[in-house]
């Protein structure tokens, strides 16, 4: 099934069910007000849910209506958690190129790279990017993310998958000029991960079907920046770790409640011609091809679109698809 | 006034008013059924909630009770946010000879370092600290945290005060012999900053009085390891950075969502004699005074207690009372 939590003046939106082909939506406020007090409650609210989605992608549900994704809040407008990890390794190893020239930090290949991004204020899928200063050196990052339920601390990879309750896609807007300066630290990323946008509707992993596979998806990412492709690159290649693997990662000292959403990194693949899911790869790739970048960092105005299309060519999380606008004091 | 959670079986837990002495509480249902819910609407709840409070201490509460600490939970069982700061120059600088050898690691005099710490599953002043391994190094960190209302994006450190609601005490559990892999990675703590516990009250600025001045807490931060003294540093001596700082600080590029939890690091003075709000700094001052650490950090079954008194000798907080128990499969 997938679900969708509409602004409606309230901190947390309300949960709504969405239909397969993202027409139509059904309010959910029977089984639960708030997609949270779903994921704190899953083993009850899971099955009546599944019900609402049956009844509407039958065309069964009296009480559908359109769903426009400009109405949609990030599926957990606030969440408890976002644990985001790098989990391509070209990426990776672009980004130490790009940032790291001093060969300070380590990139370890044998564990994953995680940060604690914040989760206190995460941003629709048609929302704007507002930031105050073009200077920062703003960038997008396309990447999946999931959401899990309750998971037990030591957790094993091969257990953790099973918490993984619904995904979804993530723009990780990032400060590419703040970066380096906290990288530097050793203490990660408060000033230089601005909040983070999410696709209109979270899907569960059985509705993903035959492309949910090896812990994660096998899909391509399709990014726009201005109406151009910049990206296509496929979530299911190039993956060193993947979300039971990341999970499993953050459980090793703690346990994560229900509503944690844990990232897994800007998706790239070494193939050429894919193009990149983040800025900040091509320049890294102009740098070493140029000598110097070409592409600039995003501009007010610039409209970014991230999405994921399934084998017959439809959208399976929704478009985010947003602009970055400029900063103003209220 | 004080406020507690008391563990009720469900994840948030119920609110009360604690009286200032500590020994009774009183029901705020009426008024809001979780703290986070008094936060999220602070301008509406927070006058009932003076006024149970000052029913309470003048005796005249009715359906009061006595307050029992080991009920408590953390006052936030579950916040969207944590940042932790590290404000006390003399704990940065003791850290930076005992861990950052290779001198790897920037530790800026003139900005904050911060770190996101993780907040969905926040410890009870009197629950275990459960951790699978003595050998990761089990440290305490005392420290006083801060909860803010809403802040917007690019505040001032002069106007972020306005926005602290709350205050309280933290043990930032921390895993000394994880931590450096984490620095090198430059991505924040993941895996070396298990989940941290928090006294059982939280106070409004206005009730500490004078003690609340220059954006900190003028008083000494009492911590007895296994019911012998450790440290009594003054958290208002020696903090080269404040909260609204801090505040000011992450609010640069995001704004911050009420119920944000912001810690202002382990309470550290240089003076000779009021010992450590850590182990971590009592190793490192012996391996300069002795060439090698000689306290060990917890091991399991160890009891650590973190508590501020007023100018009469009255615990504020009342105590982080704790012990580190082994993890077990459940």
């Amino acid at each position: 099934m997938k679900l969708a939590t509409l602004k409606d003046g309230t901190r947390d939106g309300r949960l709504v069910v969405v239909s397969r082909d993202l027409s139509r939506a059904c309010g959910a406020g029977s089984v639960a007000p708030t997609l949270q007090r779903a994921l704190d409650d899953w083993k009850r609210a899971a099955p009546p849910l599944e019900e609402l989605s049956s009844r509407l992608n039958r065309g069964a549900a009296a009480d559908a209506f359109p769903f426009d994704p400009h109405l949609a809040a990030a599926p957990l407008p606030r969440a408890y958690q976002f644990a985001d990890g790098s989990g391509y390794r070209h990426h990776g190893e672009l980004m130490k190129r790009a940032f790291d020239t001093d060969n300070k930090i380590g990139f370890p290949l044998h564990e994953p790279l995680m940060y604690q991004g914040c989760s206190d204020n995460l941003i629709g899928p048609c929302e704007d990017i507002v930031l105050a200063e073009e200077a920062w050196g703003i960038d997008f990052e396309g990447e999946i993310a999931v959401i899990t339920d309750d998971v037990p601390m030591q957790v094993p990879p091969e257990e953790a998958g099973a918490a993984i309750r619904l995904v979804m896609l993530v723009n990780d807007v990032s400060l590419r000029n703040l970066i380096m300066p906290e990288l530097a630290k050793g203490f990660g990323f408060v000033q230089s991960k601005s909040a983070s946008s999410f696709s209109p509707v979270a899907v569960t992993p059985e509705e993903l079907g035959d492309a949910w596979r090896g812990g994660t998806v096998q899909l391509p990412l399709r990014i726009h920046l201005n109406g151009t492709e910049f990206g296509r690159a496929n979530a299911g290649i190039g993956a060193t770790f993947t979300f039971p693997q990341f999970i499993a990662h953050v459980a090793r000292t703690r346990r994560l409640s229900a509503g944690s959403i844990v990232g897994g990194g800007t998706v790239s693949n070494a193939e050429p011609g894919v193009g990149s899911s983040c800025i900040a790869e091509r320049r890294a790739q102009e740098r070493i091809a140029y000598g110097e970048p070409r592409t600039p960092f995003l501009k007010f105005g610039d409209r970014i679109r991230i999405e994921m299309l399934d084998a017959e060519g439809r959208s399976v999380f929704g478009a985010i698809d947003q602009s970055v606008a400029p900063w103003r004091k209220a």
